[in-house]
């Protein structure tokens, strides 16, 4: 993974909606993402693996959670990772998925107001 | 604008994604919200509501900033509406919207890592 420079960096990235009206090209980046959240089985197919201790979990777990084919399940891990929600890496037959909280973590900051205007 | 009872609240509702798999109800509920933000057009409306200083935005000063036919803008607002985000009132000529911050606080909530697990 590569992280973008400091020098670089847009610094309307880092505020909130509450701040200033988003420009056109940073509403795109960010639709993304929540397009990708925007599904129940995704929404769940990310928990369960954000709330894994261990940091990873076997698509073989996730899939007898849900009714679904594994195609399907294979889909929406695909919309997440397309999103950079999640990674994964295969490690002899079975794929591993992990969380990128960076991701999760600039969504977030998008949507939380300051703490001064919290009353 | 009506409050559940903190009593018939589900405890579930303020656990972050990392802290436990999403409920299937739970999941529905936040998809939706997340859905509505899965758009660019959405999500520049959203932030030209959230950031007005005064709280209220006509939807007169909104369609301008956009090359999208009245209906078109009005149809965005709707589904975002309807997901919680912003509310409206009809004063006159025009619609008058506001951002119902205790939805995006929700849904930050939870995209935010407890404390503990930022590293």
């Amino acid at each position: 993974m590569q992280e973008s420079p400091v020098a670089g960096q847009d610094v309307s990235c880092c505020t909130d909606l509450t701040s200033a009206p988003l420009s056109e090209e940073r509403a795109v980046e960010l639709a993304t993402v929540f397009k990708a959240l925007g599904d129940p089985i995704r929404l769940r197919l990310l928990s369960m693996i954000a709330s894994r201790a261990g940091g990873e979990v076997c698509v073989c777990e996730l899939t007898p959670a849900f009714d679904l084919s594994q195609p399907t399940i294979s889909h929406h891990l695909k919309l997440l990772r397309q999103a950079g929600l999640i990674d994964c890496e295969r490690r002899g037959t079975w794929v591993y998925y992990w969380l990128v909280p960076e991701t999760t973590d600039k969504v977030a900051a998008v949507l939380t107001r300051p703490a001064e205007a919290l009353t």
